[in-house]
Parts: structure tokens; C-alpha cells; sequence
């Protein structure tokens, strides 16, 4: 069976030219005009000297050019690489240097973050955007499944980020998957205002294309403008993160209008009284759990499931399988098999055999499935911790906080907050004295802000098991019961 | 990239169990029943032997049970082979012989065809539907995208039916380039009151599990149960010919409720005045052009463009690549790729690869592309006849009519009908007095019926090119002015 498909925005910008494809700051595109400003700036990359196979960085915020850019890259037969524009210019510098990418794409807001890290990882070709050229002669306009569209970087158990290469087939079957379980229609809008450089947000666009539907795409997450966006903006769709619709809802007192289908919830589950008032305000909150490494969605607990099953995440989409390796019903790591999980890691043989085995990806997640297929996430991989939809891993941030030379022990974990679903939280065993604004202030630059401890404690020595590792969960006990102490 | 998947009912049964899945004249079943029936009688073809990779007839109507074999075949890893009962038995026979079933399932009505075929092919493993057994064992639960589902039927230019083999991969493409065409949504009722042995009612059952959406299967084409199932079932989205739409209207006088999303019509462009009375109702009229190599629809066109584009077949979908074998604007041969095309045709490898070069599919049929890439369809592949739904391949009809003792010359083509479509018509050089209905008589039996010529007028020779080929528009405008002559 030949698998290859037209490239999505190709095929969309022929087969329905006048519809509307992207809703941004700068107005609505049709598939056309879309089509136009990316054949214009795969030109310019192909000016640039971008050929099939190069990767392209990409520094920049939510915005048309963002999009623009994803769509020209591809065009190029080149691969993306989004880059998380929070993290400081050393972690993007430490992302560059391992996937080399041919030119560094940056918007004016991020130049001085692209400059400084291509500077420190020896890379030259930062190029601002937008840019422009005569569209190319050799525009590539088809793809096989197994061809890599992007590499999405995500934290490992060491601290270092790894890169997770996404297929062309790997999107496509997500954006089945989720269309089979939400639905999909002629002239849907979905609202992006969550990164698009996370998994999350950059499947939005692609799947729009997919289906030749709109993208609506806010510049970040100001509630205000996503709650007068559903109505006025007639919102089919959204993606958020619990945080994120509690603030909507604080935002908009009035129930969700007809036209919202779908309220996907990532980034854990919903708390339950959040969940009552959603629901009862008509809100169809469907929660997900979901992996940069499956691109995007794995399962999804529907409105109708959300109070009978509170705190699971769900059933597994249809491209999926999912399995929990321990005896049924008992909790074990929650593997997941099917064309959504990714080609590997990025120039890492080693990890990837150690992730993907018989074709099954090991998400170091805990979780249980219940007789009725149900799965609940009991921990998060590797301690991972998951603050306003950003994650976490304590590893990086205790590495951190040791090279502080008053610190000689670090345990970083995460403490249930209501606003951010969790907060970065550390205990530290340390000489003389040391104040969290100290610590704060010695890890700027090397921390991003998200990932910066926002509660610290000290404590005379490290809780460890036998065998001298740290006992986390316990450090999250103390840390969690000074609080309660300090504000019960 | 793994690209198993979990079986579509498998799936659909465990994420949504309490799901309509389908109705017939049985009643409603949900995913959990259908589910059910299917191990049931799955465990029926493994306790008959049924192994993975033989092949399973089906000879049956439109039913529960058509539906429920479907399914098991594909849990017991084998290939089906659905069978057109309206054939004659020696039809079938051939069939039956090139594919060499382990087993020939059929229903009550059609149990004398299967074992009259069966006998013709000198083959045994005639069963009876229902089959029921304990569950298997071993079924199967996931499928690659290479592993071939059925064998569909397709009449060649000799007049020799070849097998067309559609994989697991091909409905699901084509589900998919459905889906983001049409739109799905939870709750959808797709209605089939056309052939399930087809390519067009197949896909509906598997496009309907894949979307865990429901069909509503009738028995056959009634106009006026359709009309009423349309309102009173909720249908959603509804598969017919040209013929069967203005049945619907006669019996129907109002217009379209607005659950109808889409009505999908094959076997040629709808004729122009059914067309506009239909848009006038509010139906959602998509006229559509498919092919059982190509598991269904290619191109579609949409009610918005279809009185814009009268006569056009629209533009492909999302998972296929059409071109035309000419010069730009210029008549050719239509080439379609992707996913959607056959694995090929069943031991044939000769026949496959003339029909797929390069990953492009060769249909045959003559068409245009015009500048904003609408297809029209010129002259359907090998003269082809398309009469109330069915393919009609004229070869083979006159090599049935050249086997008539007085008969020595024949040129088999469509005549367009208002009820029908078309209408098979033959020019014949004869010796002595041959009437039409001797013609038909003595073709009873040999030729299904809705091959059988309707019009028949002797000619003193057939007009052939220099080389001695018959040449076929010739003809049809001699039996056409004899008709006209007739009725004018």
C-alpha cells in the first residue's frame, strides 16, 4: 500500500480554497491565503539554504508567522524544532546543540534568546521572521507516514531534555483518534491558546489542516479573551489546563454556549469541585492524558464518564492501545502502542530502545485500569511534576539547586496548588543560612521561571531507602505538612 | 512506526459499550451486543476451521446477520469475500474458484445460489448464517495496515470479474478522507439501503465502527421506508444512486430535516433537474465518484458547488492525489494515489501491475481537470455501463451474446434512462428472426439480471475503426436515435 498523502495544507488550499483556515492577531486567512504566505516563506527558506531532512529551530511565540513557519518548513521537506520559549537561553542552547538545526528561526521578541543560545551552543543562522522568497521550485508536497515532521523536546529522568521525533503518520493518526472521539465538522473552530511549541498546542494546527477546519490561535492564555473568544468567536473547540478553565469560568458566569463542543482538559485531572462547576454550567469537559512522545492525546475521559469516574483519565482513543504492566487491576507502568506513538528520540539509540520495546512506548507513568477499561494516572513519571501545563522533572531542578555551593542535598517535588494544578516545591540540606529569595536568585538564568522552587524547606538530612536513594514521596509529605501548617 | 491498530469493534466495545452500534430489522444493538454476536460467531468459523489468511464468502442480503459475519471473519484473522447475490451461479462459481474460500457462508434466501456456485467451482464448506461456537481462543484483536480485509468483486475488460483486495489500511484512509469531508459526530446514523456486498456499503459498516458511530442497515432499497427512516431514525448521513434520490422525493414531498448531513450519491453526476429540486428541499446532496479499487469515494463534490459544477465529479479528498494523463485541461485517463488505492488485484499479478504503476492506480475512466481542479468524468473505464447502482462491463455481455448460435456480431452500451441511469443496450448482427426475448431467454441464467440488454436492434455490421475495433459511440447513437425515433 502506497501511504503517502498529500501534504495537508496542499491539498486543503486546492480543495477549498475560500475557507477559513486561521483566526490570529492579524485576522482570518483562508486555506489560500495561508498556502500563499507559506509557499512565500518556504521561498525564503529555501533562499536560506534549507534542504529535505535539515532541521529548523523555531523561537517564537503564538502568532501567524508561528504558523506560517510550521506549514513552510514542512514545505521544505525540512524538520521542525519547536522551541519552549520560556526555558532559559542555556536549556535552548543545550536543545540546539543536539539537533543542529540549518537555520534558527526567531520573532523580534525572542532574537536576543535565539542569539544567545545559538551563541552558546557555536551555532550561527539565526534568521528573524518572517521571511520571504520566491516560492520554490521544488515545493514538497506530499509525505509519507514515516517521515519526520517534528522533534519536540521533553525532559528525561536525568534532567537533560531528549527529543522526541513526531511522524507525518503520527499526526494523522492522532488527529483521528481525537476526531472520532469528539467529532468533527465542516467550518469547526479550534481555539489554541496554550504554546503552540508544546505537543498540545502544534497538534491543534496541524490537525485543522487535516480536517480543513480553523485555528484559532491567541497570542497566550489571557482568560478574558479566550471566554469572550468562545462566544464571539463561536469556539467549537478548546484546549487548556485546569488552571486555565477555572479562570475562564471565574471570567464568564453564563453557561457554555451550543456551539462549544469540547473542553479538553490536559495537565492531569480536573479537581473536583471545578469539575461540578464546569459541568453544571453545561461546560463539555473532557479530560486527557496525554505524551509529547504519542503525540498529544492517549486517553480521554468524556463530560458523561467525568463525575462517576472522578480523578481516571479515561479510555484510550481509538488509535490506541494501552496497558498497564502488572497484574490486572493492580497498578504498573502504563505502556501505550499504536501509530501515534513516535519514530524515537532524537540522535539517541539508546533511549529509544530503552522506551519503545516490541513497539509498546514506556511512559515511566504509574497508573491502573479498572475492570471497565478505565485508566487512572497514580504517578507521573519520574516524579514528574506538572505546574499550569508545563512539566516539570525534579531531577533538573535538583541539579540545579546542588551546584548552589551552600546546598548538599536536594529533593524536588510537586505540592497540589489550586491555581497551578501543582507547584515546584524543594527540600534542601544546607550550610548556614539561605533564603529562598537567595536560591531564586542564584538559579535565574539556568532555571526557567516555571521551574523555579516556589516553596523551600530545610531539612538536617535527606529521607533515603536502604540503598541511598531518595525517598521523594516523603520529602513531598514534609514539604506538604509545613504548609498545612503555615496556613491551617 | 508501529502501525497496528486495535480492531475497530474490539475497541469500540470496550471504549463505548453502551454505544448504539447498529439497527436493523432485528432491533438496536449496541457495541457490548454486536460485539458479543461477532465472538459468538467467530468461534463458529474457528470451530469450521477458518485459520487466519483463508478466505470467507458471504453470500447474503442486507442484515443483522451480514453484519455480524463481517465482523467475525476479521476476529478470526481471515479475508472476506462478499459475494454479489444478485448474480447468476455460474457468476459466482467463477469467483468462488479464483478465491477459493475455506468456507461459503449465506443466508436462508440465497442458500441455493451458494451451494449451486459452490458445486459449479467443485467446492464444499457451505454454511448456513447464523454460525455460533464459544468464543475463540485466539482472536484477533489488532491489525497492521497491510493486512488485507476483504476481496471485493470488480468486473475486468474481458468481462472476467478480478478481485479487487482492500486492506485494513485502505477503509481506514478512506474513513478518514470521509470523515474530514462530511464531518462525524458521536450519535451519527449512517444509512444503508444499498448492497452491503459493495465497496459503498461495506464501508459504511467499517467507516461506522472506526467512528464508533451507528448503520442503519435495511434489507434493501424501499423509497418509501428510507424516507420515513430518514426522519423518524434520525438519519444522519445516507449513501444512494441518482435513482434511488428521486424515489426518495416522489415519496417524500417535504423538506429535509436538519439532522441530514449529507447524502451521499454514486454511480454517475445526478441529472440536473433531480438535482435542483433536491437542493431546493435542503437536501445535502454530495455527488461523489469511487471505485472498488480505490475502497469508495475519490472525489466529491459539494451542494455548494454542485449547480456551479453541473456534471462534475468535485475534487478528491484529503487522503488521495488525482491526475489526469494528458495535458492540462486536457481529456486522459484518471490516476489516483494514496492510501486509499488496493493492495491489488487477487492472484494477479499481471493484472496488478498494469493497473498500478508507480503507486498510481489507472481506473480506466476518461475525465478532465479544470484549472481549479474539478474533476469530470468523461467516459466511465471500458465503456463501462453503471444501470441503477451496479457496474455493467459490456465485454462482458456480448461475449454471453456472441455465444447465441444465430448471433455474430454484438456491441454492448448504455443508454441514459431517467430511472436507472442507464440502461444496457446491445447493436447485434444476426442471422434469421431473433427477438429480445428470445435474446433474453436464452441468456437467463448466465447473465445476472440487471445486466440483461433492455433494448436490442439488429444492425447489418457493426461499425469498427481501420483496425477492426468495434467502435462503441457508434453504436450507442444508433440505438439512441432508434429509441428517440420511437418515443418522439
Amino acid at each position: 500500500m502506497n501511504q503517502r498523502m498529500p501534504d495537508w495544507l496542499v491539498h486543503r488550499a486546492a480543495a477549498m480554497p475560500d475557507t477559513e483556515a486561521l483566526v490570529t492577531e492579524e485576522g482570518e486567512l483562508t486555506y489560500r491565503d495561508l498556502d500563499d504566505r507559506v509557499q512565500v516563506a518556504a521561498g525564503g527558506l529555501r533562499a536560506l539554504g534549507v534542504q529535505p531532512g535539515d532541521r529548523v529551530a523555531l523561537v517564537a511565540t503564538n502568532s501567524l508567522q508561528f504558523v506560517v513557519a510550521v506549514h513552510a518548513v514542512a514545505r521544505t521537506g525540512a524538520v521542525l524544532v519547536p522551541i519552549n520559549i520560556r526555558l532559559t537561553a542555556a536549556e535552548v542552547a543545550s536543545q540546539l546543540a543536539r539537533v543542529h538545526p540549518s537555520i534558527i528561526l526567531c520573532d523580534e521578541m525572542h532574537a536576543a534568546l535565539a542569539h544567545e543560545a545559538a551563541g552558546l551552543a557555536e551555532l550561527s543562522g539565526v534568521v528573524g521572521l518572517p521571511i520571504a522568497g520566491a516560492p520554490p521550485a521544488d515545493p514538497v508536497v506530499t509525505h509519507g507516514p514515516n517521515e519526520d515532521l517534528c522533534i519536540i523536546h521533553t525532559s528525561g529522568t536525568t534532567g537533560a531534555a531528549r527529543g522526541a521525533v513526531l511522524t507525518y503518520g503520527n499526526f494523522w493518526a492522532s488527529a483521528a483518534g481525537s476526531a472520532y472521539n469528539l467529532g468533527v465538522l465542516p467550518g469547526d473552530r479550534w481555539l489554541a491558546c496554550m504554546p503552540l511549541f508544546h505537543v498540545g498546542g502544534l497538534s491543534i494546527l496541524l490537525r485543522s489542516a487535516i480536517y480543513g477546519t480553523s485555528a484559532v490561535v491567541h497570542p497566550g492564555f489571557d482568560a478574558g479573551r479566550v471566554a469572550r473568544a468562545i462566544r464571539e468567536d463561536r469556539i467549537s473547540l478548546l484546549s487548556v489546563v485546569a488552571t486555565m478553565l477555572q479562570r475562564i469560568l471565574d471570567e464568564d458566569p453564563g453557561s457554555a454556549p451550543d456551539h462549544l463542543r469540547a473542553v479538553l482538559v490536559g495537565g492531569g485531572p480536573v479537581p473536583p469541585d471545578l469539575l461540578r462547576r464546569a459541568l453544571e454550567r453545561g461546560y463539555p469537559v473532557v479530560q486527557t492524558y496525554g505524551l509529547t512522545e504519542c503525540a498529544s492525546q492517549v486517553t480521554t475521559l468524556s463530560p458523561a464518564d467525568a463525575t462517576r469516574r472522578l480523578g481516571s483519565a479515561g479510555k484510550p482513543l481509538v488509535t490506541t492501545e494501552v496497558r498497564v504492566d502488572a497484574e490486572a487491576g493492580q497498578p504498573g507502568e502504563i505502556l501505550v502502542r499504536g501509530p501515534i506513538v513516535m519514530a524515537g528520540y532524537y540522535d539517541d539509540t539508546a533511549a529509544t530502545a530503552r522506551a519503545i520495546r516490541d513497539g509498546w512506548f514506556h511512559t515511566g507513568d504509574i497508573g491502573r485500569l479498572d475492570d471497565d477499561g478505565f485508566l487512572t494516572i497514580l504517578d507521573r513519571r519520574d516524579d514528574l511534576i506538572v505546574s499550569g501545563g508545563e512539566n516539570v522533572y525534579p531531577a533538573e531542578v535538583e541539579a540545579a539547586l546542588l551546584a548552589h555551593p551552600a546546598i548538599s542535598g536536594a529533593a524536588v517535588v510537586g505540592l497540589s496548588d489550586a491555581q497551578w494544578g501543582q507547584v515546584v516545591a524543594a527540600g534542601i540540606v544546607a550550610e548556614g543560612e539561605v533564603s529562598l529569595a537567595d536560591i531564586q536568585g542564584a538559579l535565574k538564568g539556568r532555571l526557567a521561571s516555571y521551574k523555579m522552587p516556589r516553596v523551600i524547606a530545610r531539612l538536617d538530612s535527606l529521607p533515603t531507602t536502604s540503598s541511598g536513594k531518595t525517598q521523594r514521596h516523603l520529602v513531598r509529605e514534609i514539604l506538604a505538612r509545613n504548609r498545612d501548617g503555615e496556613t491551617g
